[in-house]
C-alpha cells in the first residue's frame, strides 16, 4: 500500500516544488473526471500555450544521395532516432554541448528570422526562406528543391488506443497540406494532447553553400507542411540550419539546440511574443542563464538522462510580464519544507469552528450533497470491481474471526451471524450517508476490549446484558450527538503527525500479530508429528460376535501413552478409517486417528504463498514486463489473484484445510431473543440512568478510535477531492450506535488498517501519454458504490455459505499481513526506523535529513517508537484477556471433523 | 550470480569507453595484490598528477559576527554542507549555473593571480595575497586580520578503517603549520589516497570592500596551511573571491565554480602547467566548451544527481601536447560496440597456435609456472572460507547424488564411495596443476550419459566392465594427449557468445530441472495425506498367547485396500509405533504404518526457504541497511547462512527429513574387486584395440564439453589476471581421465555452474573510500587453495558422517536451485527473452538496442531458444534412461527407516 505523497517526501526527487496552483485546483470540482484533466502534470497550466512537437530533420547523403532524414523529436523530452536499430531511443532530458548554443546563437543573429509570416502552405514558405540576399538566383532554386524533397519519418504505425479522444484530429487534417497516409497512422499522433502545435528543424551540411544560412521562421497561422512533419500537425515554427560541410556533426547539434530551446516552455512563451529579433536573442540568453551545467570530468555526456519523475515547477521562471498578468509577483511554489512541519489538515477548512450548534454538522452535508450524484457516477471504472472483490473478502475474514471471538466473549450475546449482519448494515447505512464514504467500519480495536469487560461485568451482577447494553448504546449516542453538535470534531486538527503514525502503526502491528497469531494456532489445531511422538497408531475396535462389553471397559483409560503401551489383548479390529469405523458401530482406537496430517505444514505454505504473491503482484506495475494493460490488472487485482491462486492449491491438492464457514441460518445466536431487545428486561429501572457511567468510557473511546482514523484517511497526501466529513461521520456513528444497540448487533467505528487498504485499491493514476511522461497519482476514485456493494455481499454472504466454503483460511490469514505490512509501510515513521539501521553514508537524501540533524530524528524516531511499546503494553493488559482467548477459541468451530475423543 | 561486464552491457551506465591502458594493465602481473591497485578506477592513472582535495569555505554573520565556515568540499564529487542537519550531504555531480562561471572569468582577468608562489605559511601567503593595488593599507589590515581568522569545519572523527595505510600521514604532518587535533582525526583523511593535495577556495560576501576581489595562487610547494582545510594537508592552490554584497549568492556560487573547475581532471592539468593568466583563462574556456548543458525546463538544477557508477573516460579529453607525451595521438578507447561484436577471446595470447609439438602446453605452464606462488598467497582473505564451505556442500551433495545414480546405472561398479574418492582425488589434482584452478570437476553431464550406455554395452556382451573402461581410458587419455600436442585447443577461437551462451544455458536449465525433480521425488517418497486417502490404520499385531500361526496366514493379503476394508476379525493387538513393534515380535499392520507425514510438505519450506534466503542474503549487498561489513559477510556467506537456517529449522522441529548420508565403509562398491583394475580381465586381448572406437566418440565429448566450460570461465569480463590454460586443462584432464580408469573411479570434466558459483563467490571489489566513488568489480581471488580445500574436504567427508547427517537434502536442493538459476541469469540471453515480453516503450538502454533493430535481436534471440529447445531435446534422448532413473532410486538409500512391508 504505498500511498502517494510519499515520494513527496524524498527530496532528489524534482516534485517538491509543486505549483500550488495545481494543489489548489484540486479542491475546484472536476467537471470531467479521468479526462483531460489528466494532463495538468505537464506545464501546460503554468504557460498556457500549446505543446510542441519538434522534429529534426537531417540532411543526409551529401554528396551522391541528399535525403532529408529525421533524426530527433521532441516533446517534453528527446528521442533520438538509432539509426542502426530503426527506432526511437528511450526518451530522455536532452543534454547539449555549450559551443552548439553559442554557434546557433551568432548564426541566427546574422540569418533570417521570421515573425509572424503569412504563409498558408509550404510551397510559400519556402519561396519566402529562400528569398535571402546572399543567394543566387541558381542556389535559390536549388535550395527550394532540397527543402521541398520528401523527407524519411520513422513512423511505427501499430495501433494503440488513443489518449486524448478524436477531436483534434478530424480538426487537424482539415487545413491539410498532402500529408501522408502513414503520417496519418502515426501511433504517436495518438499520444499528443488536443491542440498541440508542430516545430520542424531541417540542419544540415550543403557542399554548394558557401557560407551557412539560418533561418528561423514563426508562421502568424499554423499550418500543416504536408509531409514534413511525421505527425500532420499544422506548425508554428519552422527553422532552418544549413552551411558548408564542417568539423564534426556541427549543424546536427546546432538544430537539436534549436530544438531543445523550442522545448523550453519559457523560451517558447518569449519566441511566441517575440517582435524582433533582438527578442529572440534575448530568450536565448535568458535560456543561457538558466541551464545546469554539468562538469566534463564528472559527467560523461553520452549518457541519456532518463526522464525526471515530475518536471521542474516552471512557476520560478514565469517571466516577469507573464507573473503580472497571473497575479503570481512572488514565487508561489511554498518551499516543501514549510509544509512537512504542521500537520497535513492544519488548514482544512472543514475544520474550522463555525460556532452555531451542529453548525460543523451542517456545513459537512451541505458540502457532501453537492457531490452525492458523482458519488455513484464515479464508480464506474474496473478497478472498483477489484476493489470491491478484495475489500469484501476481508471484510467477511474480519466478521467471522471477531464474530467468533465477540461470540465467544459475550456467551453468544453476540455471534458470527450478529456479526455478519451487524457489519452488512451498519457499514451500508454509513457507505450511504457518511462524510468519508471510504471509511470501513469494524467492530474491532478498543470497542470490542470494552464489550468484553462489560459482559463479564454484567454476568458477574446477574444483569440482563442485552438491554443494559442497549441502554449504553443510548447514552453513547447521546454523547456523541453531543459532541457533534459543539463541533468538537475540531480539535482533530492538533493531532500531529507524530500522533496519527503513531496510531496507524500500533494498528497496523495489531494486525500483523493478529495474522501471524492466527496462523500460528492453526499449528496448535494441527500439530505436526515428530518423529518420537507417538502418533502413528490408529486402528477401529468394534465388539464382535464373540466379545462382551467388558472388553470395552478393560481398555478404557484415560492416558493415551497408556493406551499406547498396552497391550490390548484380543480385540475384534479392522482398519477402516475412523469416519467409517464410528458409522459402522466401532471405535476408533489410537491417537493417530486424531491428527490431521500435513495440515499445519500446507497452511502454512498457503500463508507464505498468498502474501507473497499479493505482495510481488502488486509490485508487478513497477515491472518492465508485459504491457501496462496486463500490469494494471495483475496490480490492481493483486489480492483477488492471490486469494484465487490460493483456493486453486487448496483445491488441487484437496486437503482438509480449515475453510471460510458462515453460519447457514439466520437467527439470533442467543437462543430465545427477539431481533429487537427489550429496553429493560429482569433489570432494574435505574441502570439505565447508571448506564451513562460505562456509556461516557466508550464515547471518549469511540471519539478517538473514529477521529484519529478519519485523520489517517483524509491526509492531504491522497489528494481527496471531495473531502471528508468529520462532524458526519461521527453523527452516523452515533445513529448506528443507536441502531445497533436495539437489535442487539455488535458496536461500529471506522478500521484504519482495512480502510487504507481500500483507498488504495482505489488509487487513480495518470495514463502517461507524451513520451517520457510519468504516470503521476491523481487522487482516490471517492465513491460510495464500492463500499455499499461490500457491505450488500456480506449481507447476501450469509446465504453463500456453499461458495465460501472453498476459501481456506490461511490464504485469507496471508492477506490480512499483506494488509498490516502495506498500511505499516505507508509510514514516515518506518522509514526512520530504518534510519536507525542505516549507515549515514547511505542515507537516502531524504529531505528531513538535510534540514535536521541525524541524532534528533533518531531521538524522535527513538520516542516514537517508545510511546508505541507503551501503546502496545496498555493495549495488551486488558486485550490479554481477550488475546489468548481468540487464539484458542477461534478455530474451535473449525477443528477437524473426525474429532472423535479417544474413549 | 550477477557476474561483472553484465553493468558494461547497459549503455546508460558511463562505463563504455574503459581506457584500454587500463585493461592492457590487467595482464600484467600485479605485485601488490589487494593493494593501491585498487585505485586505478579513479583517472590518477590518465592524469598522473596528485589527487585534489577542494575546500570552500564560506565567508558568513556579515556584518555582526564575521565567520568563515566550510559549506562544501570535493574530491571527486561535491559534498555540501547541511546546515540545519549539520551533517555532509551524500557526495553528488556538482551542477553549476553559467553566470556564476562567467562572473568567475571576469573576476579571474581582473585579479591577481600568483603562479609558483613560494609561500611557505599560510601567513606569508596571506600577506602576498592582500598586497593588492586597490586595497588601502588599512583595509589590507583588516582583510589579513580576517584570512587569519579560524574556520569553522564540520568534522567526523568516529574512528574509521584508513583505505591507504598510514604511510602518508606521518608525511603529512612532517611539515605542519599548526593544524588542530581534530583536524589530525578527522575520518575523511583516512578515505583520501596517498600523496593528495589540497586546494582551498574563500569566498564570500564583505561589506567594507568596495570593489570585488579576486586571487588566485598556485604554490610552488604545497604546504600544510594551518587549520584552514579540514584535512591537514599540503595546500597547492588557494583563491579568494571576495566583494561587496551583491543580490543572490553570488561569491557563494563564483566559490563552488571554482572548485569544481579544480575537481575537474584536466582543468587541474593545464592549471599546475598553466605559466601566466592566459593559460588560467584558457583552461577555463576549454572547460566551458565542454561542459554539458541540461536545459532548465526540463532539469530542476536544484535536484542532486547522485554519481555514476563509472566516472567518464578521461582519454579523449587529454590536451594534444599530454597525448604526445604519452603516445596516445589517436583516442585509444575502443568504442564498446566493436567489442561487443566478435567473442571475448578473439584476441586472447593464449588461444595463438605456436606451430610446434605440444607448443601450446608449454607455454601455457610456463605462464602458469610465474603465478604459482601467488596461487596460494593470494587464498589469505576471509571471503575464501566461504568460498570453499559453499562449493565443498554443493560438491559434496553432487557426489551423493549423482554417485547414487552412478552406482545403480553400472550395478555398483560406481557407487557414493568412488563417487567421493574420484572426486577428492581428481579435484585436488586438478586444482595442484590446471591451468584455471577455479575449475571445479564433476563426473555429470555427457559423460555421466556415456558411461551408462557403456555399462549397459559390456553387460549385453557378456564383458567384463571395469577393464574394458580401463582401456577405454587409456585411448581417451591418448586422444587428448594428441589434441594438446596438436594444439588442437586454439579452436575454441571460433566458439562465439551464441554458442557460449546456448550451452550455459542448457547446463544452467538442467540445474534447475534437476533441483526441481529431486524436490517432487521427496513428495513421492513421502506422499501427502489427502482426506480420502486410506492410509490412517496402523497398529501391531503379534502372535498373543492364545493365538497360532493361522491367524498371520488369514490376513496376509497382497492388496492394501483389501487388508483395510477386512475384518481382521479377533488379533492380539497393541498400538505400540511400527519400529518398537518389531523389535517385540509383533507386525505392524495397515497403511497408516508406511507413511511419515509432514515430510512432503516441510521439506518443501525447507527447500523454499533455503533458496529464497540464499537469494536474499546475496542481494543484502546493494541493500542500504547495516554498515558495508556487515552486508559484505551476508553476502559473501549467503549460502553457508542459509544453509545454516535450513540445518537450525530441521533441528528446531525434529523431523525425519531426509538427510546428507554420506557411506561409512572405505572400500570399493562392487564386492571382492581391488583398488587397482587389471588390465584385462575376463575379456579377450583384441578389445582393448576395439577400445579405440567408443574411445574416439568420448574424447569428442570430454573435448567439447571441457573446453566450452573452460571459455565460459575465462570470459573477458571476469577480468581473470593471471588467464586461463586450455592446453594445461585439456591435459589434466586427459591424465585424471587415465588415473580414474586405473581405479575404477568415475571420469571427470569440468562442471560449468559450480565452478561458475565458486568464481562468484570469490569477486574481488574494490573499497570505494574517496566519498561518491562507487565499488567497482576487480576481478576474482584467482588462486588454488580454495578449490584444493573444496577437495580435502571432500575426501575427509567420507569419514564425516556423523557431522553431515544434520544437514537435510532439501535445503542443498533449494541451494542447488540458487545456482542454476543465478548462473541462468549472468548470462546475456535471459536479457534478451526478457525482451520479448517487454513494449519496447519500456525497454532498457541497452547498448545493443541503439545498434540492431529489435526484431533481429527477437529472431536472434528465437533462434537461440530454438537451438536450446533442440539441445534439451537430444540431451534428454538418451538421457531420457537416465534422468527417470535418477528421480526414482536417488531416494531408495535415503526413504524412511520405518520401511517395513505390509506383509
Amino acid at each position: 500500500m504505498k500511498l502517494p505523497g510519499q515520494e513527496e517526501f524524498e527530496a532528489s526527487s524534482a516534485c517538491e516544488n509543486i505549483p500550488t496552483g495545481e494543489m489548489d485546483s484540486s479542491l475546484v470540482p472536476d467537471p470531467n473526471p479521468g479526462g483531460p484533466s489528466d494532463t495538468d502534470s505537464t506545464e501546460v497550466g503554468v504557460f498556457k500555450d500549446p505543446m510542441l512537437f519538434i522534429q529534426l530533420n537531417e540532411l543526409l547523403g551529401w554528396p551522391q544521395a541528399l535525403e532529408w532524414r529525421e533524426t530527433g523529436r521532441w516533446v517534453l523530452f528527446e528521442e533520438k532516432l538509432e539509426v542502426g536499430a530503426g527506432r526511437w531511443s528511450a526518451p530522455h532530458v536532452p543534454t547539449l554541448a555549450l559551443p552548439s548554443l553559442q554557434k546557433l546563437r551568432s548564426l541566427l543573429a546574422e540569418g533570417l528570422v521570421l515573425l509572424d509570416c503569412p504563409a498558408q502552405s509550404f510551397l510559400e514558405l519556402v519561396e519566402q526562406v529562400v528569398r535571402v540576399e546572399s543567394l543566387s538566383p541558381e542556389l535559390r532554386g536549388q535550395l527550394q528543391a532540397l527543402l521541398l524533397q520528401r523527407p524519411q519519418h520513422n513512423i511505427r504505425t501499430t495501433g494503440i488506443r488513443p489518449c486524448w479522444g478524436f477531436t483534434d484530429l478530424r480538426k487537424a487534417s482539415h487545413d491539410e497540406d498532402t500529408p501522408l497516409k502513414e503520417q496519418h497512422q502515426n501511433a504517436l499522433r495518438l499520444k499528443l494532447p488536443p491542440g498541440v502545435e508542430a516545430a520542424a528543424v531541417l540542419a544540415g551540411e550543403l557542399g554548394f553553400l558557401a557560407q551557412p544560412l539560418g533561418a528561423f521562421v514563426r508562421l502568424r497561422n499554423p499550418v500543416v507542411l504536408g509531409p514534413l512533419t511525421e505527425v500532420p500537425l499544422p506548425s508554428r515554427f519552422f527553422c532552418l540550419l544549413l552551411g558548408p560541410p564542417t568539423r564534426g556533426r556541427g549543424y546536427h547539434e546546432m538544430g537539436r539546440a534549436v530544438a531543445v530551446l523550442l522545448s523550453d516552455p519559457q523560451f517558447q512563451w518569449s519566441v511566441r511574443r517575440a517582435s524582433n529579433l533582438h527578442d529572440l536573442l534575448a530568450a536565448l540568453d535568458t535560456f543561457l542563464e538558466e541551464v545546469t551545467v554539468l562538469p566534463p570530468g564528472r559527467w560523461d555526456p553520452t549518457v541519456r538522462i532518463p526522464p525526471p519523475k515530475c518536471l521542474p515547477s516552471q512557476h520560478k521562471r514565469l517571466p516577469s510580464q507573464m507573473r503580472e498578468i497571473k497575479g503570481l509577483s512572488r514565487p508561489r511554489g511554498a518551499p516543501a519544507e514549510d509544509r512537512h512541519d504542521h500537520g497535513p489538515h492544519a488548514t482544512c477548512p472543514e475544520l474550522q469552528r463555525t460556532g452555531r450548534l451542529f453548525g460543523g454538522l451542517v456545513q459537512d452535508v451541505r458540502r457532501k450533497a453537492t457531490w452525492y450524484p458523482s458519488d455513484f457516477l464515479d464508480a464506474l471504472h474496473p478497478q472498483c470491481l477489484s476493489a470491491v472483490l478484495y475489500i469484501y473478502l476481508a471484510t467477511v475474514t474480519n466478521a467471522i474471526t471477531f464474530g467468533g471471538l465477540l461470540g465467544d466473549a459475550t456467551d453468544g450475546a453476540q455471534g458470527v451471524l450478529e456479526s455478519f449482519l451487524g457489519t452488512a448494515v451498519a457499514g451500508a447505512i454509513f457507505c450511504l450517508m457518511a462524510g468519508q464514504p471510504l471509511t470501513i467500519l469494524s467492530s474491532t480495536g478498543p470497542v470490542l476490549v470494552f464489550e468484553r469487560l462489560l459482559f463479564s461485568f454484567s454476568r458477574d451482577h446477574n444483569m440482563d446484558y442485552l438491554p443494559f447494553r442497549l441502554w449504553i448504546g443510548i447514552w453513547v449516542a447521546t454523547f456523541c450527538l453531543v459532541l457533534v453538535a459543539t463541533e468538537a470534531s475540531v480539535l482533530v486538527r492538533y493531532f500531529t503527525r507524530f500522533t496519527e503514525e503513531g496510531f496507524c502503526a500500533l494498528i497496523s502491528l495489531i494486525f500483523i500479530y493478529d495474522a501471524l497469531c492466527k496462523m500460528l494456532n492453526l499449528t496448535r489445531a494441527y500439530p505436526i508429528q515428530r518423529p518420537g511422538a507417538p502418533a502413528y497408531g490408529c486402528f477401529c475396535q468394534y465388539p464382535g460376535p464373540g466379545e462382551n462389553e467388558s472388553q470395552w471397559t478393560r481398555t478404557n483409560l484415560k492416558n493415551r501413552d497408556d493406551i499406547l503401551i498396552m497391550d490390548l489383548g484380543l480385540v475384534n479390529a479392522s482398519l477402516l478409517p475412523p469416519s467409517e469405523c464410528t458409522r459402522q458401530g466401532g471405535r476408533p482406537r489410537g491417537p493417530g486417528c486424531h491428527t490431521v496430517p500435513d495440515i499445519a505444514f500446507f497452511s502454512l505454505l498457503l500463508f507464505l504463498t498468498s502474501f507473497l504473491f499479493a505482495t510481488a503482484l502488486k509490485h508487478v506495475k513497477n515491472s518492465r514486463l508485459f504491457p501496462s494493460m496486463v500490469r494494471k490488472v495483475f496490480s490492481d487485482f493483486s489480492s483477488v489473484l492471490a486469494i484465487l491462486l490460493g483456493c486453486g492449491l487448496d483445491a488441487f491438492l484437496g486437503l482438509a484445510t480449515p475453510k471460510l464457514l458462515v453460519p447457514r441460518e439466520f437467527k439470533p445466536t442467543l437462543p430465545g431473543r427477539d431481533w429487537l431487545v427489550s429496553p429493560f428486561g429482569a433489570n432494574p429501572w435505574w441502570l439505565s440512568v447508571a448506564a451513562a457511567l460505562p456509556a461516557l468510557l466508550l464515547s471518549i473511546l469511540i471519539f478517538m478510535d473514529q477521529q484519529i482514523t478519519a485523520v489517517i484517511l483524509n491526509r492531504a497526501e491522497y489528494r481527496l477531492q471531495k473531502g471528508g466529513g468529520f462532524h458526519l461521520d461521527l453523527f452516523c456513528v452515533a445513529v448506528l450506535m443507536l441502531l445497533t444497540s436495539v437489535l442487539g448487533l455488535p458496536w461500529y467505528v471506522s478500521a484504519t488498517v482495512i480502510s487504507l487498504a481500500h483507498m488504495d485499491s482505489l488509487r487513480r493514476e495518470s495514463r502517461a501519454c507524451v513520451p517520457g511522461e510519468a504516470p503521476s497519482f491523481l487522487g482516490i476514485r471517492e465513491q460510495r458504490v464500492t463500499g455499499l456493494m461490500v457491505f450488500i455481499l456480506t449481507g447476501i454472504s450469509i446465504f453463500l455459505a456453499p461458495v465460501l466454503k472453498f476459501i481456506p483460511m490461511p490464504v485469507l490469514y496471508g492477506i490480512f499481513l499483506y494488509m498490516g505490512v502495506a498500511a505499516l509501510s505507508s509510514i514516515q515513521f518506518m522509514k526512520r526506523v530504518q534510519l536507525l539501521l542505516m549507515p549515514a553514508k547511505h542515507q537516502p537524501d531524504l529531505l528531513l535529513l538535510r534540514h535536521v540533524s541525524l541524532n534528533r530524528v533518531h531521538i524522535f524516531t527513538a520516542i516514537q517508537l517508545a510511546c508505541l511499546g507503551l501503546l502496545w503494553i496498555i493495549k495488551s493488559t486488558p486485550a490479554a484477556i481477550i488475546f489468548p482467548l481468540m487464539s484458542e477459541l477461534m478455530y474451535q468451530p473449525k477443528a477437524p471433523e473426525i474429532n472423535i475423543s479417544v474413549n
